[in-house]
C-alpha cells in the first residue's frame, strides 16, 4: 500500500534540493507507470534530478522501485547465482566466454541480455550468429535450462523494470540522460530484477565507452556498487579500458568465433585477461573464491568450451556449425595512414563502421547482417608501416564499405612510440 | 524565417548553463505553439531555466518571442499610450481610478485586463459590477472608443501572447513557476503585445503579494524594467506594500464604490496616494510630466470622475447606477481578538475570505457574486479594543461566512504599538 503523492510536490521537493523517501518514489513512479502522472511532470522532475542529484539512499530506493515495477526473477533456490553487466563497449564478447566459464566453476548463470544499438553490439545478436540458437526463452524453459546446464541466456523481457524503460525513453528525449544516479539506477534496476545474488560490472572507460574519463567511470562504478550493497547483493566493479576494441573481432559472427577461441584456451590476450578478471571477481563475491590461475585453467583444459557446447545445444544451437560460422565473403582493407606505433583507436568509430556495414543498428527495428564486421590486425602498441592493413572489413557485396571507411577516417592515432595502456584500471566493491 | 531548432539541443544548451539567442527561442517556442514540440520537452527546458536562469538579453528575447506569438495591438498612431500592471494584490482597484485619470491628463489608455483567480481580484470582474458594463470589446470597437474617449478597458484576448499562456499552464503543473526571468517575461510579454509605449508597474511586496520580500520584488521590478527598455518602451516600476489590503474595500462592487470615492477626491489615503504616484510616474515616462499635486488636482476638481462617467457610458455602463451599486445585504463582523494597535494584516487571507463568500474564484469557471466582500474598519496603525469589528463581511444569505471567518483566523496581528509601514518602497526606471 503506497501513500498517494502529488506529482507537483515531488517535483518541487527535488527542485528545492530535497531528498525523496522511498514511499514518495514508489507513489510517484507507480502513478507514472499507470499513466496517472503525465510525461511533462516526470520530465521536469528528471531535469531537477540532473540539477540536484540524489543521495545514495535515494538512488538505491529509486533503483528498487524501478526493479519492482515489473517482473522480478526469483532465483533464491539456486546456488551461487551470478550475473555480469558491461556498460557497453566495442568488440565486447565477454559474456559469451564468461557465462559458460562461470557455470563450469560453480556459478549459476541465469542471464538476461540485450540487443545492440548504435556503435555497441549486444550479446543476444551475437548468439543468433549460431545457427538454430533460440535467444528468447520463456521463464519456465529458461529456469529449467539453468537448473540442467547451469547457464542460460535470454533476451530481456519487456516486463523487466518497465518503469526504467519509460524513464529511459523520456530521458533520451529531454536531455536528462547524463545524471549519475539516473544512469546507475537504470542499469542496476534491471540487474536487481534479474535476480542474481552476485554481480560483476564491467565499467568501460575511453573514447568507445559511455564514460569517457576514468573519474566518471569510477563514480558510476561506486554508485552501482553502493546500490547493490544497499539491496543486499554482492557487487564488484572492474574498470576496463576502451582505448581500443576488446580483442580483434568486431561484428556478430566474428565475435562468436573469437569467443570460442578464448573458450579453447587461445584468443586475444586482452579479451582473455578481462574474462579471467571478471570471473575471479564474481566467483569471489559469491563465495567460490578463485584466483586467475584456476580460472584460466578452466579455459585451457577444455572444460569451459565443453560447457559452452552444452549451453549452445540446450538453446537449440547447431554445435557442429560452431567451427564454420558464416562470415561475409567480401574483404576490404583499412590501412594505416602513416608508419609508427598504434597509440589508440577510436573504438566508437570502429563500432560505427561495423554498423555501416550492416552489423549494427541505427534504429531498433533494423535487421542485422550477422556475418559482416571487422578484424583488427594491429592492436595498440603494435608497429605499422604506412599502407599496412590495420584491419580487414568483412562486407557483403560491398554494402556500406565506403561509409565504413569514412567512419574510420582519423579513427587511429599512430605515433613514433606508444605503449598499450593497462587494460584494467581498478576493482571496486571488494 | 526562423531556422529549425532541435528541441533536445535547446534543452541541453540550457541544462549546461548556456544562453539561447533569439532565433533559438523563436524556433523552439514557435514549434511548441504549433504543437511540434511536446510538453515534456518544454517541461524539462523550463526546469533547466529555473536552475540556470536567463541573461537579461535572453529574458528580453524570450519576452519578445512570446509577445509576437499572437495578436499584437498596434497603437502607434495614438499619442502618449500608457498602460499599467499590478503584480496582484488584495483590494487593488487602482486601475479603475488610474485609467480615466490618465486619459484626463493627456494619456491614451487602451488597456487589456484580466479576471481574478485565487485570493486576488481582477479589474474586469470589478467593472462588471456596474450594470450594463460591456467588458469584452472587439478590436475595432475598442480602438474606436480609445480614440473617442481616451480610455477603454477590455478583457484579455485569448490570442494575446498564446505562447505565454501555454508556458504558464505548463509551469503551473511542473513546479517551474518560481523563476524570475519566467515571471518577468510572462508579465511583460502581454504588456508588449498590448502595444502601449509607456508602462507603470505596481510591484506588490508582502504577505498578500506574489513577492513576499522587498528584495524579491525589487529584483522582479528590475527585470521587468530592463525587458521594457530592451524592447524600446518607457517603463517605471513602483514597489508598494501589501502589508494590508489597499484601501478598505475588498470585493467587486465594494471596490468600485471605493474607486468612485477616490475619483471624486475622497476615499482612503493609501489608495489615493498610490494612484497619484503611479499616474505621475507613467505620465512622466510618456513625456507628460506631472507632479503629485497636479495629478491630485484632477481628482479633487471632478475632472477624473467626469472622464470615468464618459468611459463607463461608452462601454454601456449605467452611469445613474454608479451611486447605488448592489452590495450583498448580509453583514457579519470580524472582530479583534485582543486590544492594541493593528500591526499588519494577512492580506492573502483576507482575499481568501472574500473568495469563500463567493466574491473570488477557486477555479477559472467559477461564477462570482459581485456584491459580496469585506469592508475594513481598522487599517494598520489604528487602535482597536478586543471585540471591536476589524471588518464587516458583506454576505449573501450567510453563504461562506463560516469559511470566511475561518480563513480570517489569525489574519491580523494586534500589538501594543505599531506604525503603518511606508506604502511605497521605491521607484525604478526613472
Amino acid at each position: 500500500m503506497t501513500a498517494p503523492v502529488h506529482a507537483i510536490d515531488v517535483i518541487a521537493q527535488k527542485r528545492d534540493g530535497g531528498a525523496h523517501d522511498r514511499a514518495t518514489l514508489e507513489g510517484f513512479l507507480g502513478a507514472y507507470v499507470r499513466g496517472e502522472v503525465p510525461d511533462y511532470q516526470v520530465a521536469a522532475w528528471l531535469m531537477a534530478v540532473v540539477w540536484h542529484g540524489m543521495t545514495p539512499q535515494e538512488t538505491a530506493d529509486l533503483t528498487a522501485v524501478m526493479a519492482a515495477s515489473g517482473d522480478v526473477l526469483d532465483l533464491s533456490d539456486l546456488p551461487h547465482t551470478v550475473d555480469k553487466h558491461s556498460t557497453g563497449g566495442v568488440g565486447d564478447k565477454t559474456t559469451l566466454v564468461l557465462a559458460p566459464l562461470l557455470a563450469e566453476l560453480g556459478g549459476t548463470v541465469a542471464k538476461m541480455s540485450g540487443r545492440g544499438l548504435g556503435h555497441t553490439g549486444g550479446t543476444v545478436d551475437k548468439l543468433e550468429a549460431i545457427p538454430g540458437f533460440r535467444s528468447t526463452l520463456d521463464e519456465r524453459a529458461f529456469l529449467d535450462q539453468v537448473r540442467a546446464v547451469g547457464v542460460a541466456v535470454t533476451g530481456q523481457s519487456k516486463d523487466l523494470a518497465p518503469a526504467d524503460g519509460l524513464l529511459y525513453a523520456l530521458r533520451d528525449a529531454t536531455g536528462t540522460v547524463a545524471s549519475l544516479p539516473l544512469i546507475a539506477s537504470s542499469i542496476m534496476s534491471k540487474k536487481l530484477a534479474g535476480g542474481a545474488q552476485s554481480l560483476v560490472l564491467d565499467v568501460k572507460v575511453g573514447s568507445g565507452a559511455f564514460m569517457k574519463t576514468e573519474s566518471e567511470a569510477r563514480a558510476l562504478a561506486e554508485a552501482m556498487v553502493d546500490i547493490g550493497r544497499r539491496a543486499g547483493r554482492n557487487v564488484r566493479a572492474v574498470l576496463s579500458s576502451m582505448a581500443e576494441p576488446l580483442g580483434r573481432a568486431v561484428g556478430n559472427a566474428l565475435e562468436v568465433r573469437e569467443a570460442i577461441a578464448v573458450l579453447r584456451g587461445g584468443g586475444p590476450a586482452d579479451l582473455r585477461a578481462l574474462v579471467v578478471a571478471l570471473a575471479a571477481e564474481v566467483l569471489d563475491a559469491t563465495g567460490l573464491p578463485h584466483d586467475a590461475a584456476s580460472v584460466a585453467a578452466a579455459l585451457d583444459d577444455g572444460r569451459a568450451y565443453a560447457r559452452f557446447e552444452r549451453w549452445v545445444a540446450a538453446q537449440g544451437g547447431d554445435v557442429a556449425a560452431l567451427d564454420r560460422l558464416e562470415v561475409a565473403p567480401g574483404e576490404a582493407a583499412w590501412t594505416a595512414p602513416e608508419g609508427g606505433v598504434v597509440a589508440t583507436y577510436d573504438a566508437e568509430a570502429i563500432g560505427r563502421a561495423v554498423q555501416r556495414l550492416g552489423g549494427g543498428r541505427a534504429s531498433k527495428s533494423d535487421v542485422l547482417d550477422l556475418g559482416v564486421g571487422l578484424t583488427l590486425h594491429a592492436k595498440v602498441g603494435d608497429a605499422v608501416r604506412a599502407g599496412d592493413a590495420l584491419a580487414t572489413l568483412h562486407h557483403r557485396d560491398g554494402r556500406g564499405v565506403d561509409e565504413a571507411l569514412a567512419a574510420l577516417e582519423g579513427a587511429v592515432d599512430v605515433r613514433e612510440a606508444a605503449e598499450a595502456p593497462p587494460l584494467m584500471l581498478g576493482v571496486l566493491g571488494r
